[in-house]
């Protein structure tokens, strides 16, 4: 097998010869993914010229697979029927993906180009919102009638399949639409071909999700079930679509890095990071880096009001640092744990008590660990009993009460009907940092005036 | 369709009434998931009741959706041959994982009860490193040879199909074994029953992960492509196994929670948070901390260092916290962006340059807006037009460094050959401390000179 950076050098070289007849030869068996790769590598004018010698078929799947500036720039260089032959080709997911991402103007041409029944299939997905179930659904399926035969059944996938985003699950309907059943065509090649489709369908318990349903909602199922596809239908029951597992794949990517993000204090993304203008970066960056900004000057008024206790031995300065530091790790750590528990399901609102006992338990013992070779560093550097047990001792208490709030405050954000990411490390470390202050400076008042 | 509460419910009203026949009509048409949910949720005899009831095929299917700790108590409680029967029924890569999962005593009871070649595959299985394509493929594929027809090859799928794990992509081998092509069922039933496999299969660019590949790859290839199942091969091309999608879909959840937890410096942890045992937890969060805490003393010794500074307006250290908060947030919003970044593939250690362009532009306007907000509250609350000056700079300046050494570092870790998630938050954090400590009191100098 050949190295795909060989591939693209010798496509580039094709191009340049105007040897179409070689470059057709080598592009044939080519996979889309991989071709869609070497497209996004090439100057606008070489990537015009490979793409307008594909199949019409291969050219619509290619396109899919290309980023939102590679997409505009090839659109802008295409004529109306060309547009519209590949639109039309594209299931209806990825066209109503196409109109989301591109630029207003090159959507109007895009929408233009197509065939009616196209422009009419996009708007009815553009109207489910964002993060439902609608809005990722495609309304290419397989349908069949209860009264089919297997044999039946093969003939009319192979009549009509050509067209649509899997074949593998097939739906099962009645006169009115309404979705009564589900069969795979692993059932149907496990049986004969004389079995009716009313007999091995699966028509209880059928797993489907509503189309207002959170997109989420869909990627649970699927890593639930192992399903290929997932049923979307209306109030009433008709089945109006399906998800394929590849979409889900991606919605639980696209989840992750939303998650990602959230815990990080930066509002939601959904453009890749080298595309994004600086300006959007910096707004999606600052808004939460002011609230914190401005929270975080709590902790700098708990320092002023124990300035005497700090006038009194200046030494103390040096360790808030080190708690503030290990304060806010710790307590991202058991946020963490929480918050990624809750996404993939291993931990409900009502795991709250458990959560409490473990991170209590474990604080104990990370606290001990670290409080104890603080005290004695600090110690052997400093040879000051007192400076080091009040170091020592606020450390402790600051590991418990950072892992405490930690762990408790994304469930407790659940329970409140919040995003638990955000309960992520910013805002723990913000809360954790006026507490440990405030039992920093309470301990060392007592153990001073207990030396003095 | 009915809750699965509810049906919980009356199950285990038709478990304390012996109602078997019951029992039976009600559990027939569930899902395989739907039935481990309402199992795990159950007492021991309760569950084995239930459990046994179930055919020998739906049993496999549901316990291999259990919990570790369920799967062990239900063997602890079943026969050796009830054990057998289920493990000669799981796929082997399900069968694989029972062994990883549990205590190396009930393992020994596991093997013992399966069939020799059952504990033969399992054994082959065991022998790939863990997070190695190996590891996560399954030996039990459909295979053709090229010179069958569609409806011969039909033929063998009803024959063989049932305990193969998809029979959607089946592969062409040789008589050596060796991988010489792809085909799905979906190009067969596109197909006459007469064409022959050589025909329609995909013999050039197959699409292949070697043996000992990283599974991560096996899910970028997941992604790439959108295909249902990926062949494994071994150095001289043999097809030894498949990874299917739902599989894949798994693999890519964990990898995403595995960075989530080196992100807040966690040692890589397997299993569910609550079924860890607290000094197993307190050990995977305490040798991080530990790290953390000693390099933080650094930051002490800068305070220390600059010791005359503070004294003299000890008014400065109470902006402390603010800066380093601020600091340890700005960088973990751009280290997040670029792990992520290169996580998804969107980053390349080539785009360093680019990055790095857009983090020094990002983070001038974020920390200029910061900057000026923060002098102007300062001003407007302590009227020192100096201290306020103070602050103002050192918190732009902190900003840039951070959100620049926040972008650079994931990159630098990866073209070191190092895990760019390990460069979140905590690390940058801490190096952040004290380049923005040091800058805050040469600024405090500089500044205060000027108004002495």
């Amino acid at each position: 097998m050949r190295d795909l950076e060989e591939i693209k050098d010798e496509i580039k070289n094709l191009i340049e010869a105007k040897n179409v007849r070689e470059l057709r030869n080598l592009t044939e068996d080519m996979n889309d993914a991989d071709l869609a790769d070497i497209l996004e590598g090439l100057e606008p004018e070489q990537s015009v010229i490979l793409f307008r010698m594909l199949g019409r078929d291969m050219a619509a799947e290619v396109f899919a697979h290309l980023n939102p500036d590679t997409k505009e720039a090839l659109v802008s260089q295409l004529t109306a029927p060309e547009i519209g032959g590949i639109v039309d080709e594209l299931f209806l997911d990825d066209a109503a993906d196409l109109v989301e991402e591109l630029p207003a103007d090159v959507v109007k041409r895009v929408l233009e180009s197509a065939s009616p029944e196209t422009r009419r299939g996009i708007n009815q997905l553009l109207q489910y919102q964002e993060d439902s179930a609608g809005s990722i659904m495609t309304t290419e399926y397989i349908s069949l009638r209860p009264d089919m035969n297997v044999e039946e059944s093969f003939r009319h996938i192979r009549e009509v399949g050509m067209d649509k985003e899997t074949l593998y699950t097939c739906y099962v309907t009645d006169p009115k639409g309404i979705l009564i059943g589900v069969v795979t065509v692993r059932t149907m090649l496990l049986s004969q071909y004389a079995d009716k489709i009313a007999d091995i369908m699966t028509d209880t318990n059928i797993i489907s999700v509503n189309t207002n349903d959170d997109r989420e909602k869909v990627t649970e199922l699927f890593q639930k079930y192992d399903f290929m596809a997932i049923p979307v239908v209306d109030s009433q029951n008709h089945l109006v679509g399906i998800v394929t597992v590849d979409d889900a794949m991606e919605v639980l990517e696209e989840e992750s890095t939303e998650d990602f993000h959230k815990m990080a204090a930066i509002l939601p993304i959904d453009e890749p990071y080298l595309s994004m203008g600086v300006v959007e970066l910096a707004k999606k960056r600052i808004i939460w880096l002011m609230v914190l900004m401005i929270s975080a000057t709590l902790s700098g008024q708990i320092i002023t009001h124990y300035q005497s206790v700090f006038a009194a031995l200046p030494a103390l300065i040096a360790a808030i640092p080190m708690l503030m530091d290990t304060g806010g790790n710790a307590g991202s750590q058991s946020s963490t744990l929480v918050i990624r528990g809750i996404a993939v399901g291993e931990l409900k609102i009502f795991d709250a008590l458990k959560v409490l006992s473990k991170e209590i338990r474990v604080s104990l013992m990370v606290g001990g660990g670290l409080a104890v070779v603080n005290f004695l560093y600090k110690y052997a550097m400093s040879g000051d009993l007192l400076l080091s047990l009040t170091v020592g001792i606020s450390l402790f208490a600051t590991v418990i009460f950072a892992q405490t709030i930690g762990g408790m405050l994304p469930l407790l954000a659940k329970a409140c009907g919040f995003d638990p990411a955000l309960m992520a490390a910013p805002i723990v470390t913000t809360i954790v940092d006026a507490g440990s202050l405030t039992m920093y400076f309470m301990v060392a008042s007592k153990v001073m005036s207990i030396g003095a």
